[in-house]
């Protein structure tokens, strides 16, 4: 059977179960220039919140009754397309559903010999190329420069951390929790890391932390911890908005930031949206691969077991349950030996 | 006698006449190396505000029992330094009294045959250039594009739109009066003006005025009118963030902006000091002064009597009584011929 969940209701606040609805139907057969995918990695990721809006953002809302959308892993069943055929395994964007049918335009082919498939999700996927575009491109980091990144531990947030360092900054990360910032300060070679839900001064932590100010900050989060970075940015600092995880569940936008810094320290502040850099993808890829086989670049995975438990695990993501990337197992993954 | 108005206390909200207090000394003598300069317009402008919290802003606070900051007009009394003459009309830093003393290199001297000798502290002036570098350099608005300009009757605003007309655009103002906005279409030629106070759905009335979306947003205001433009931003757009005039009296700052449009449309905001950018006075002036003969950039001055009414002209700014540029008069202009 196929299980699929579907988009129910527009949650008022955080997500919910109740938002999202489970069917099964029969397994497709598919036809002549489609392939059947079996669905072994579903990725979780912050942009599903604000997709569950009324309001259209980078792109249109979500449909009611519709499988939920996200990027996913999986291993051909049945393929009709050339190039493709049964076994291989694929990145595709097949959503929260068991199988998927594709006319392959969107697949990419994974290699299990060069890094695990499910890396294909993360660091070596969507959250490792806005990590990489946003430290090469948008915040262009320069050597000797003070970089600091919120939400440290996430999936584009470690990634961005290590690119920075590679590229020579001092990086100083922002995350909530002391667990996050050992990982972060200890396996991923960040200078310092501040626990922003226990600093009782994030703008003196901050101060301490990047005694010269800020020349670039990564923006995943939005709310206090993106003020008090703002707040803390040297003379013509940049700010690299990427994400506001922290709002996306809010009911009425009013709580916004304080942007003043912004102008008393004349800084510039760019959004990015990965889709506008895919074209960065195998530059990225080279440029990734290497770092990992050299251990400069490394990742951790925070793994939710079978498609059920999705909808829990997204609400989990905005808790900040997750270390690194959070994704689903769907089916077993027979790529990995043990 | 020399009236000064000194800086007695830091404004919880509001600034109030309280937070001022009136001496009078006698008139200074100069010395060797000085100049006695008697003043006759003094400017009032938003930053003025910041200057008076606690914290520093782009440069430190006003100090306690010192003469209030602020830029003038004047006329000298009396030099003992090369180059300067009694008589002469000066533009300077004289803050609010009537009558200052200075070393001269802050001065410039202004020919009252060129221009009102006013205009040095509004078009051909602080605010002139202000809107001139934002127009021409921050937003970098290009022939064709739509440009929003907030608090669009004001001294920046109202110079910045024009400016925008010249280079080509289709400029929509934000404005707090119909009486503004008449001004601004009828004599500025700005094509379109909305009444952020009277309108019942600003994004509806900016979809309108803007309907392919705004490519350059200078921002003067922040709040509620900042945001509905930030969510008509086209993708890609650009705010020059030149002033957040409604939060300045905020008792918190903690009724921000979301950003989130910013992150969707891919937009870049850069925030913009004028001080940093005087080495466009040359260009600006000679750029200005030309539209100026030849009727493309006009003005208006909302003048108030005397020195004593300035702490109440400067809440009045806050509430937008002026029309134009802000001006206390603290002396008569003899250089005015009625």
């Amino acid at each position: 059977m196929n299980t699929q969940i579907l988009f129910r209701s527009r949650p008022a606040g955080e997500p919910h179960e109740s938002n999202f609805r489970r069917v099964q139907h029969g397994i497709p057969t598919p036809l002549k220039g489609e392939i059947l995918c079996r669905t072994i990695w579903l990725s979780l990721d912050p942009y599903m919140r604000p997709r569950m809006n009324e309001t259209a953002t980078y792109t249109d809302p979500v449909d009611f009754g519709q499988v939920m959308v996200g990027a996913t892993v999986g291993q051909v069943v049945e393929s009709h397309v050339d190039g493709f055929a049964a076994g291989d395994f694929v990145l595709g964007f097949g959503g929260w559903q068991s199988y998927w049918l594709t006319d392959g335009s969107d697949l990419r082919k994974l290699d299990p010999a060069l890094a695990p498939i499910s890396t294909a999700l993360g660091v070596l996927g969507m959250p490792g190329l806005t990590a990489y575009v946003t430290v090469m491109d948008i915040a262009a980091v320069k050597s000797g420069e003070t970089a600091v990144v919120s939400a440290a531990a996430g999936a584009v947030g470690s990634a961005a951390g290590q690119i920075a360092k590679i590229r020579g900054c001092r990086v100083v990360g922002l995350a909530g929790s002391d667990e996050k910032c050992r990982w972060v300060t200890g396996e991923l070679g960040f200078d310092a890391c501040i626990n922003y839900k226990t600093s009782k001064d994030l703008d003196a932590a901050l101060a301490k932390a990047a005694p010269d100010g800020i020349d670039a900050y990564v923006e995943n989060v939005g709310g206090p911890v993106g003020e008090a970075a703002m707040r803390n940015l040297k003379v013509g600092g940049r700010v690299a908005l990427v994400g506001l995880i922290s709002q996306y569940n809010e009911r009425k936008q009013h709580h916004g930031l304080d942007i003043s810094p912004l102008l008393w320290k004349r800084a510039t502040l760019r959004g990015m949206i990965v889709r506008d850099h895919v074209k960065r993808t195998p530059d990225f890829l080279r440029d990734a691969s290497g770092w990992l086989r050299e251990g400069k670049l490394k990742y951790r995975e925070t793994i939710v077991d079978g498609l059920d438990n999705a909808p829990h695990a997204l609400l989990g993501l905005f808790h900040g349950e997750n270390i690194g990337k959070m994704l689903v197992q769907v089916a077993p993954d027979p790529s990995r030996s043990c």
